[in-house]
């Protein structure tokens, strides 16, 4: 089973990160991080750089595409754009083709959301429905073959609704257990209807 | 504020890659993966090949010290390993020294942890306990300045919990706004005591 997760200059790094330590671990996987090019790719604090071993023309048929999300994917949204072509070309042969936060609009811009739910990082429903789509708050969204995550962490999330639909739920909780993913936050501002108001809208102006 | 993660080969991506996520966003924060040597350092997967630019001489004076795990961390508890050596100097300077996962292996292997209270993945109690640390179930201790986070996904928790400490309650919601982290595991499997006993069993049984 080819597992692809699509990496691309300024990435977000847990969306990719999350899938990531979930995925590899499903029996046989066959796992490749994979871009446009070979070479380095930075993320979107520039700190973390990925050495990249698999171009998009190496993986053109995975089982299972990953996409992560970052704030310059709303400037990817166009037909042209590397991954969006990737995606285009792969999805009428993935078995799984899923996303993270606002990987979600490169799916969409892929034409792929068109009259489906689906969701993305709570600051991006907008985005999101402009590509056909019906936003929902909802973390994790299977809809056929087609998942998508939430903001950012809910890769983790969304990658162990994935494990337990490919591979049963005794395989997904004990990836859960190896991970320790048992998750306490110190506050309970996870989400824009339970985060003080203030802290929501001091984030929407600065454009997290 | 100088904030340094250490890598080294065979880490787990998500010990270093939870913490990374949160702590980027923290004001003013100087983040750097560092290792021992300039270069590519790869995950215990293999398939996560990270370019890090800074080695351990060059931040001999982290504000804030991170050390992720990894199986391959039982094998570095010597005094000569160079990621120990790296944490007993810097840590009577830092005002942060923290650990994810069997990372605390490493603390507790450069003499910080004897006597006090601490966490590790759960698989690792005997070795921290062998440092001369008490283990605990707790998601996160904090003991001074030393703060230990249980397995793997446990260091997002830790990370909030270290900003909140440093910068105070709203800048740790804020980041957990950001990146959504209002988790919904699909199973309540992510501890030995929630567990199915089989499925732990078959965990500790490949090592896991």
């Amino acid at each position: 089973m080819q597992i692809a997760i699509a990496l691309f200059p300024e990435f977000t790094s847990l969306d990719a990160m999350g899938p990531y330590q979930v995925l590899q671990h499903v029996p046989g996987a066959d796992l490749r991080l994979c871009a446009a090019e070979r070479g380095i790719v930075a993320d979107d604090s520039g700190h973390l750089r990925v050495e990249v071993e698999h171009t998009f023309a190496d993986v053109p048929r995975p089982d299972v595409l990953v996409v992560p999300g970052g704030t310059v994917t709303r400037r990817m949204m166009t037909p042209e754009d590397a991954v969006v072509t990737w995606i285009r070309e792969a999805h009428p042969h993935t078995t799984w083709t899923t996303s993270v936060c606002t990987g979600s609009l490169l799916l969409g811009a892929a034409g792929l959301l068109d009259g489906l739910t689906a969701t993305t990082h709570w600051s991006a429903y907008d985005a999101l429905a402009s590509t056909g789509a019906t936003p929902t708050e909802q973390r994790v969204v299977v809809e056929g073959k087609v998942v998508t995550g939430a903001g950012v962490s809910a890769g983790i999330d969304m990658a162990l609704t994935l494990v337990a639909e490919m591979c049963g739920p005794e395989v997904a909780m004990a990836i859960q257990l190896g991970i320790e993913y048992d998750p306490q936050p110190p506050f309970d501002a996870g989400s824009p209807s339970t985060a003080p108001p203030a802290i929501r809208d001091g984030l929407l102006a600065r454009s997290i």
